[in-house]
């Protein structure tokens, strides 16, 4: 263990654990890098305005032109002045450069993988992450907090002018974009093949940063649909994103 | 220098240069790698048959059920019994096998990284090669040696049930493929930008397996069509792929 002063912002559910892939993303890195840090648990309701209190900048711009906070976001007190972070992959870039591990075997992603890593983020981005929602609003919407739901209807409403029920896919609809998703984690797992990985992460046994890309999403649909998605997911590819799932698990406590 | 006995199979042009993008991938390995090797040049028109008396294997089955051969291709004599490849990516893992460089930062595609590299592949595959022919099938063919040009124009028109000059696009869908094309290196260089990559190479300032893919591609536009495509492609972002061309230089002999 590293100690350090790292205050890590993460977002509540009704569940005992998160289920923001992007906050997984960057837990699975802390605790893969064996560093200390406490959790504070910010609504999605509170975002914008706790950001601001604090200081920590914003991730981009709504289309009205005020600035859009989301989490995680990290502050690091360990060092003068304290590093005020946002969003995902720059945090973990941060930690990685931070508190770099003296085997570079074990590093999350090293300077030469770097466009790599973030042509696997556009694709993960674009090929899954992009295709859940018609599959899993209520999903996301039943896992929140009270006070979040009320948030999450309202802004998502407003982005695509239909009501939550109605952006949901039913029958041959739901299952159509459910096959669309299962192609995508079918060609991860081509690749992977291609690619002679050894070891069920998708760079071999270490962790990297396409590994928390992934492992946020796993853990994601575990937590927010473990009744539908968990079980489609963990079937797929003679069920190999339940054996990375197991290897994940050493490092998906929540502190 | 490294001296080996390889025999390097490449297909021969009008021009006193190659201009596959596959068979280039492999070179620029090779002269990175620098190892000796000799070219053997064969018309496409010959491939096949050249490839089964040389034991070569096929790289995938055609419609018909009958194997198909392509080239780049390699025999290597300086092992017992010589290996006999075909396909350029698993030529370029096992030239890094057989011939690994002291220096791990000179790696072409660490095992780690080789599920990325395989994703790099595929994405390149499907945003920028599979969009060419509309563009470059008149360019293609002009480039090709008196008797591939009868065997290209015979093989492409029973693919697409049409003639050469047909496949080819004009006007304003021309320039719409082309602006279809620019998009995905503009995606290639605002991943580098994400990346934070150093130098004008995809992974940085060293060779990899992806700079082979690229390069190989970036060295067909300037061969295939230096009136067109790289007039074009040497303008987007600023120069950029020119720089990785100049970059790229330095291991493009043709031996």
């Amino acid at each position: 263990m590293t100690t350090t002063d790292i205050i890590f912002l993460d977002i509540p559910a009704v569940l005992p654990v998160p289920f923001s892939p992007n906050t997984w993303k960057v837990r699975l890195a802390l605790n893969y890098k064996k560093l200390t840090y406490v959790t504070r648990w910010v609504e999605t309701t509170d975002i914008a305005s706790v950001c601001t209190s604090l200081g920590i900048p914003p991730t981009s711009t709504l289309p009205d032109g005020t600035p859009k906070y989301t989490l995680p976001a990290l502050i690091d007190n360990t060092t003068s002045p304290p590093a005020l972070l946002s969003d995902s992959t720059p945090i973990i870039e941060y930690l990685e450069r931070t508190y770099r591990d003296p085997d570079s075997s074990r590093a999350l992603c090293v300077p030469a993988s770097r466009a790599l890593h973030a042509l696997f983020e556009y694709h993960v981005a674009h090929s899954i992450t992009a295709q859940l929602l018609p599959v899993m609003v209520m999903h996301m919407h039943d896992k929140k907090t009270p006070r979040d739901r009320v948030h999450f209807r309202k802004r998502t409403e407003a982005a695509f002018g239909k009501k939550l029920e109605d952006i949901e896919l039913r029958g041959k609809e739901r299952e159509e974009q459910w096959k669309k998703i299962e192609g995508a984690f079918d060609l991860l797992a081509r690749l992977m093949k291609a690619g002679g990985t050894t070891g069920e992460l998708f760079t071999g046994s270490n962790l990297s940063l396409a590994d928390c890309i992934l492992g946020g999403l796993l853990l994601a649909f575990r937590y927010i649909s473990p009744d539908e998605a968990w079980i489609k997911v963990s079937a797929w590819n003679d069920g190999k994103w339940m054996r990375c799932m197991a290897v994940l698990e050493e490092w998906t406590a929540v502190v």
